[in-house]
Formats: C-alpha cells, structure tokens, sequence
C-alpha cells in the first residue's frame, strides 16, 4: 500500500518534515510519498491562497492515482478537500476532518492551536462543517506569524491554558508545520496531542485495507 | 450607482435572461452590468466546475472593481463567494445567500426549487453555512437534467408540494436560470416567490448606498 | 415610494433622530415619515412596555396603509413585528431583524451593542428567534441607564472589546437611540457598523419595489 | 393553596370544561377557578388575538394577586405567558411549556395533537423557544375548525398515526379544549397522553408549595 | 400516596439529610421513605460508580414497587435513571433532569452548583441529554473533594459569580447533598434556588397522582 | 500488535461471525481475539441488558489489559463504552461510534440498518451523543426479531431505500450479526457501506500503533 501525503502548500522545509513523521508513523507497513504543490503559495492563509493550490494538487492526485491507494491533504484546514474527494476513485483524507474526529473519540471536548490569529474564523466554520462545534473547548494561538510556527514553548502555554482554562481533555495540532510537536506536549501534559498527519493516515490507510472510498452517489458525485 | 452581476458560467442565453430581470428590477434607478465567465463550464454543477469558474470570475471582479460599486454572483451555489468577498473593498452578494436570508424575514420556513437533484447535498450544505436549517421546508426539484429548467409547469407542481406537504410558506427559486418564474409561480400560489437576482440587488444596492461593504477584520482579511 | 418608520415609543427626540437619519439614507429616492406611537412608553424595556405599545402601533400602521409601501418598526427588540407582519399586506421589517441579517452577510460572527444590561436576555431570545446563535461574538452594554444612550466613548470601547476580545468582525447598533454613532465607530474600529433604521430602509424599499410582501399561507395567515 | 386558571379566550363552556378537569386533578386537595378573559376574542388564533387577550388577563392576574397562590394560562400557545410572568411574584404556568417539558420526561418524543393547522407554525414556533425541537416527533390535526374540537375519532386517529408513523412515545394535547381527552386516547393506545391543565397544576401546585416563583433577576424583571 | 426516594450512594447521613427535606417538603401531605443503596460505593462519581450501584437500586425498586406510588433518584447525575424507567410501570423521575426542567420554566437561564471539578463533564453531558444547552449559563463548583460538600460560604460566592458575571437567573443545586442551601443561597442573591429532591417530588407526585407513568412504547420498552 | 474484540452478548455464533470478519480484516498484520461475555443475555436489547453485560465485559478487559494493546466493543449500541474507557488506559473503540465517524467523512449524510425496530430510539440516542445528528439521513429496519437478523433481501432493500428515498450516500450495518453484509449491499447499490467491527480495527489499530488513548484529564479520570 502506498499513500500519497499533498502538501498545499510549496515550503520544501515544511514538505519535509511532514514526510519524516509520515515515515516514522509508517515504520514500513506501507509505504508515503509527500510532495509539495508546485504553483502554490509558500503558506495557506487566505481563500485566494486556497485557489491558488487547487491546480496543483489537483494535478498530483490525477498523476499519482493508479498507483497510489490513498490520499492525504497535509493542511489543516483541510484545502480543496471535497474537488479531491470527487475526482478521487480512492480514499482522500484531510488532516483536519481525520484529526478532530478522531480527536472526538478521546475525550469529552478538544482545543486546536493554530498558527495564526487569522486563522481562527476559518477553523471555526471547518469545525462547524464537520458538525462538532458541541465538541470543540477552544481554540488557541500561541502568537503571530510564520515565526510562530517554532515557538514551541508558546503552544505549550497555550497547550496548558486549553486544558486547565477551556476544558479540553484532547489537544489538536492545528497545522502540518506543528509535526513532532505532539510528544512534547502530551509528556508535558499528560493529556492527548494529536498530529493530524498521523490520523489522516490511521484514516486513509484503513479505508484502502477494507476498499472503500467516497461515496459517488450525490454530493460528491462527478457526473461522468 | 452601478452594479456588476457575475453569471459564473459561461453561458449566453441564461447571461442574457439574468441581465433582463436585473435591468427590470433596476427600472433606472441604478446601472446593471451582466457578465458571462470566460473559461468557466456552461453550467456550474460540480465542486471541480466551480473551481474552473474561480480565475474567470476573480478577473471580471478586479477588472471592474473601479468603476462598479457592488458585485452581484448569480449562480444559486454562491460559488466562489467567499473569495470575491475576500479580494473586494465593495460589497460582494450572493443570489443563494440574499434570497434565503430575505425569504426567512416573509414567512416561517421557505422551499428551494432546485434543477437538479446532484444540487441538493450542495443546497443543503449551503442552508447549514447560513444557519438555516431551522427554517427550510424542503428542497424539491422538477425533474433532472438542464431539459428541467424550461419545464415551468413541473416547478409549479414541485412549489404547490412544498407549500401543501412540507409546510413552505415562501419559495426561492434555487437556479438563476429560473429567472421570470417568480411572478408565474407566486400567482399560481398565492405564496411569495424569491428570484436571487432580485434579492440580491437589493441588498447590493443598499449596502453600496449606505456606505458598507465586507469586514476585513478577520475571516475576509486578504492578508495586504 | 413612501416608508412609514414607527418609534414603538412615545419620545420625541429619538423620533427625530430617527427621521434625520432615514432622510440622510433616503437622499430624496423614496419619502420617509417617522412617527411616534401614541399611547406608548417612553421607552421600551418590558414585556408589559411592548403590550402598551401595540395599540398605538397598530392604529399607526391601519391608518397609513393606503398611502404607504412599506413600514418599519424602529426599536431594536423588534417589538409586535410578528402582530404587525399579520395585519399589514405591505412589507414589515423590524430593525433588529434587518440589522443583525445584513450583519450575518458582512463578517463571521456580529456583536451587538446594547444600551441596558436588562435588554441582554432579550436580545439574546431575539438572535435565537433569527436562528442567528451561531453567528453572534457577544452582546455588550456601555453602562446602564438611559443616560447611557448619549455616551459615545462608552460605546466605542464596548465594540472595541467586542471586536479585539470576542471576535466580532461587524458590529450592531442595538438600539435606534444610538443611530449616528456607525460612523462614528466604523472610523475608529475600522470594521462594518450598522444602524438597523438603514438596513431595515434596504429591506423594506427593496422588498416594496420587488412587490413582495409577507407571506399569508400560514404563520402570518390574519384569518380574514 | 388556592390556583387561578386563566382561559385566555372568552368561551364559557371551554372554561367550564377546563374547569371541571382542574376540580377532578385537584381532588380537594388545593382550590382552583378558573376564570374566561373580558374582552378577549371567542378563540385565541392569530397574533392579534393574543393581544386582544392581554389586557384582561392582566387585569385578571392583578385582581387576584393577593389571594391565590399561582396562576395557570390555559391556552396551549401560552399566550402573554411572558408579561404574565414579569408582573407577578407568585409562579405563572403556562399549559404548553408544562405539557410539553413533563412529556419531555416520559419518553423519547412527543407529537402534539393540534386544534387547527392554522396553529402548526406557532406550535413550532413555541417548540423551539422551550428548546424541545429535538425531542417533537410531530404536530399532526385531526382536520379544520372548531368543530375539528369536538372530533374524538379523529383525534384518535391522529394520536395512533403520531405513535405509528412519527415514532411518538408520548401525545400531547394541543388546545384546552380537548380537555378529557387524555383517558380516552390513552385507553386506545396504551401511550402516555398529558392534558395540559392537568400538567401545569402539578408544576404549579408544586412550585407554590415550595415557595419559589419566577426570577427577577433579568428576562423578567419588571424594573420597578 | 408513597414515594421511595433511592439515594445511589451508601452515605447514611446524606441519607437521612436527603430524607428530612423530603417530609419538610411532603409536610405531610404524601408518604416518603429515602434509601441508601446496599452495595453501593459512599459516592457516585465514575461511571463504575454508577454501575456499581445499579444492581441495588434495582433491587430497592422491585422490593417497593407494589407498595409505592412513585420513585425519585437522588443524585444529580441520575444515574441508572433510564434502566429504573425502563422496569417500572410507576413514575421514576431524577433530581437532575426534574430540577433543570423546572429552573428551565423560572428563567432565562440557569446555572449549576457542582460538588467537584470532575462532575462538570458529566453534568454537560447530562444538559445535552436533556436538550438544555441553550439554558445554561454555566456550571460552577466551589471547591475540590467532599469536604467542599459542607462548605457553604464557598456555594455561596460560586452562586453569586454565576449569577453577576454568568448571567444566571436561576440557580440549580448539583448535588444532593446541598440538600438545605437553597434558602441560605435565595436569601443572599434573590433569585430562585432549586433543590433536586424538592423539584423530582413535585413532579413524582404529580404524575402519580394523575396516574401517568414512562411511556413503555419505544425507548423504554422492557421487551417482556 | 493484539486486539481484543468484546461482544456484548454470550452468543457463540455471533461472536465465532464477528471473529472471522476481523481475521479477515486484520489479514496477519495484527492479531484479533474476540470473546462473548461470560454472564451476559443472549442478545442486548434494553438497559437492563446493558447492565447485566457490564460485570463479564469489564472483567474481559481486566483480564486482558496487560497483553492486547487496544480493545474493540462489538454491539452497535456501544454499551458500557464510557466505563471501559474509563478503567482501561489503552484505546477502547466502539463499532458504532468508529462506523459512523468514519461514514461521516466518506459522504453527505448516512444511514443505518438497524435489526429491530425497538433499537431506533437507542440508535437516535447514540447518534446524537456523537454529535451526527445533521448527518443522519435515516435510521431503516428489515424486520423484526432476531430472525431478521439473517433476511439478507430485506436489508438490501432498506439499504435501496435508504439511498434512493432519504440521501443516504453512506450505508452502516447497525449490529454486529450483519457483518459480511457490507459487500452484498455495496454490490448492490454501489454506495459505501459500513460493518462497524472493521471501523473499529481501524480506529483502535491506529491508536495503539500511535500510542494513543483516551483521555484521563475529565469525563474519563477514574479517580485513582
């Protein structure tokens, strides 16, 4: 089995790491191949940034669809995840969607750290679309910017202020850039940190073992 | 005041029977402008359509965006609205979002007559993005295919249904193509009957009047 | 075109404010006329206020419904709209209705700003009567009392705490007594403000020209 | 302990009917009147019945402030339940909010036998404001107009179709006037049927015996 | 009239406190007969807790269910509620779910006094259950442990926050053993103050008294 | 890597059923062992059912916990699911919540086939204490009793049903019995369709390979 991971976004550096936890994870029981998005912009912020990435990935999937057995959309905002979906005859897993569900099995209510404030708006109408507003404590930001992303103790404190503050049993990462920032901050505090990298693939690599995939029957219909 | 309507397909014909409602309603009181989109499909039925319609529909905004002063989107799905929201500093609006968040101040639940049934998942989608749920009768559609646009006795059949069965108390017409059924309908029924075109230029044109256009605070900040 | 606006209460400078501010918006496109219910309170904070008003506002809106097009109720608790949408074959728009849809159309989530901590759970009912929970950052008062209703810079701060704090990206006027403060706010915040006299003026002149009025098919059937 | 019951409408026999089941349910156990409103219309059905109610039931409420110990409304759209509730310090119970909340208790869902289909959008209308949307099976009639009220049959039939189709565990009944028709139906269908007088003497016997009324603390209070 | 009244735990005092504001309350009226539940842990507050004290408490029902007229479970999380509705044909009626019910009729919203910090997922889950969300202003406890149980200052000031910065109107005792704090809390704060054993008497009673039980169509069908 | 898979039930043909799907599922790369509960009904229908099952499955983990590294409950209605998460620090995963979750990311909306009309309310529980209510298409039986268990047309024909009457795009088998069930129906319809003992494997394959597990910081903290 192979899973092909798409990353949105164009940052080699950030393609990279994705692939290392992907790798780890794997441990040789299938096989990852994680490539960036060629035309994308460098980071995913704004909806134009969404459109801008669609092209490409929709260009990777179609390239790598005989070959590979699943999909996985390594943005945690989950970016072009239903035009996937419906062009795929395979199982396309968004980082976002596989992390907060399964999130939403661990514990009574998650927070997400995010990156940026920015992105606050957007992950609440993701959680509202994956209808888990109910299950949701907060979500926190550990401060501004790309430089944000290795400010690790930050998401730590904030880490800490969902859990004590908020009510969160359950910490999502809130962006692929977050990779290997789950140890850290589960043996810090004691609770559950979810990479959404890992869960996409406990997602996809399942649905490919038992064979299924989207539903083609309506929403997702391609009407050829 | 003038008033660019975006017809995301390419179409001709429904292009030009938009433009007809639009300059009726307008009765010269402001100027209405209806464009096709150039490399958009003929019709907007899939996720991937509406990511062909996007560049398209990004070019005629920004084209425009000096000498216009509000943006109307007539495709019932409000494709791409929330990236034209995004790029503006005018008022964007969508005939699917005017005309249900008007039909929900004219009675206590609406139906959406809809073209095709691969539209109602979309359709249903949309309602939950607006917080309608609660006040949605029904979704019903006259038939399948683009043969149904033209087959006005089925959507008085299918309205007569969702006023008589489901409890609709207004109706929106869910195609911009329906365009003129309205009045056809409403006489039948004796119910109000929303055209997306219309409801649309009302709220276009009111918040260009007043002065007002999409916060940039946050969700719609374009990050410049 | 001529609107009716009725001031549920009985005070006769909001009642001018009140017409300055739709005669600015008007700009001489439709006539405007703003009365003052006769028989009402003073001002409208109670249940048993609203009942007293009703008389006046039902007699207000009978004796102008030949000459009018449209009428709009100009207190934000939107008090005996459902009774005056019943009897009225013209379009009725309440200010809190109008105002907090529009606002649902310009930004992720709307706080509304309030002129007495006793109108809270008020207000709240009325965002749970539009469906509009999910779509409101907060609810903020400047102080109490009607003395309240003239400080300006108690009411900047509130929505600057709404804005920073709650992550409101569109601020609401919650009262018709603050009508000229959007500009006020909006030049400072830098975010969308809206007084609910305009946004109903939009929805009422629009819905008057479209020719539609409120549904008689069920909920607002008067029975005659 | 003394309870007045308040028939909101002006028929006599209603209220004497409502007035013999009260007597039956009290047992000698607590004194009840019931009392028709001066001034209100033969029968509560649209929004301007309900004001046309108010001022009498206000009146009524007032008068027997000091004797009695608690206040039913009995009519089961709760009319001026609200304003009832803020001028009085004694507990005022309405008979749909009590029906509906101790049928919430007996099982899964309930359905609602209504008097008129007129009445369906108001029924769901007070559904949602108590918060039991989620818990409604349905609203079915037994057919139109007042002498639908005296129609046992078919509200049997509606009662089975409710439990049969709709998944209903509990019947509700919709109007005062049904009064008696619990033993009958439930007799028939061997499911639990509340009459709404019955169910607000027990909220409201108890509630006087316990010494608590409503909150003064916010929605209610009257701000003397 | 009798009604058991089970206490989930083994604790006698509680017991015998629970017991004492039942025939203050019954005051003569009905009989009550409280029992702890052999076999039971000392407190309930893990789900094994729960399970532990559910063969006991169905042995308290079946060994009363000839000679008693109603039951009421005095624990505010109502465990084993659903499996005691289920074998009775009599009324079986929780503290929580009778005491949130009622504070649902007394005001706007409602908050909830908690024992521990790790009841409040639990009591969150219990409001979702009963369909509250949208009437709870929050849940508040007063302290860490048992000893918290006695701790009245400490009720009093959670109360108080509940109340100013919550927005609370009526306030809900979440635990038994409160049992006697709904005067001293009402004194201090002026807003209702509900104790659960007083609110499931009044409804316990009322049911029996109408002769009504759980509907035995559906949920709680016990298959024999 | 070792599951444990629990039925519920002391069926030996059931449980011998579920075995062979997981073997088959598993295909070498994890062992599976799956057991009946000593002590538990022939079939779980009611509460009490769940209860009697409870002893022999906590006693099941608690003899097993050192040697598998995650534990599967194999009934539908997920009983007993929240204690064994609770006692248990390795992942515990129900068949009905991992089948839904996972039907919930593979379309719009999903239903389930349920064995007995008795378990739709429970089934309409569950659903809505997962948060999936706005998913759920329908909830459709074949029959009735356990010999429907093996009426293969009847649930092709719900399933049809199903699809092509309430939206379902996703099917889910609503007991363990119908396992091998999903690829009869998927033929058929050509729509995904869900046996919740292979959702499970994934789930709690995935988050023993992770080292995840449920969360002890609130809802689940045993207290120890």
């Amino acid at each position: 089995m192979k899973i092909l991971i798409i990353n949105p976004n164009s940052d080699p550096e950030m393609t990279a790491a994705i692939e290392r936890t992907a790798l780890d994870f794997a441990a040789g029981d299938f096989e990852v191949d994680c490539r960036l998005t060629p035309g994308a912009p460098r980071f995913i912020e704004t909806f134009e940034d969404e459109l801008k990435a669609a092209p490409g990935m929709i260009r990777l999937l179609r390239d790598h669809h005989d070959h590979c057995d699943a999909f996985v959309i390594a943005c945690h905002c989950d970016p072009n995840l239903d035009v996937l979906k419906e062009i795929s005859r395979k199982p396309v897993v968004g980082i976002g969607e596989a992390s907060m569900k399964i999130a939403s099995m661990l514990g009574h209510r998650f927070s997400i750290l995010s990156a940026t404030r920015h992105s606050i708006p957007h992950k609440e109408d993701l959680v509202r679309k994956y209808h888990l507003e109910g299950m949701l404590a907060s979500i926190r930001t550990a401060g501004e910017g790309v430089g944000a992303l290795v400010d690790q103790d930050g998401y730590i404190r904030a880490a800490r202020r969902a859990a004590e503050e908020d009510g969160a049993e359950v910490i999502v990462l809130g962006c692929a850039g977050m990779t290997r920032l789950d140890r850290v901050i589960q043996e810090r505090l004691g609770v559950p940190v979810l990479d959404g990298v890992v869960c996409a693939l406990i997602i996809a690599g399942g649905l490919a073992k038992y064979g299924l995939s989207t539903s083609r029957a309506g929403k997702y219909d391609p009407g050829d």
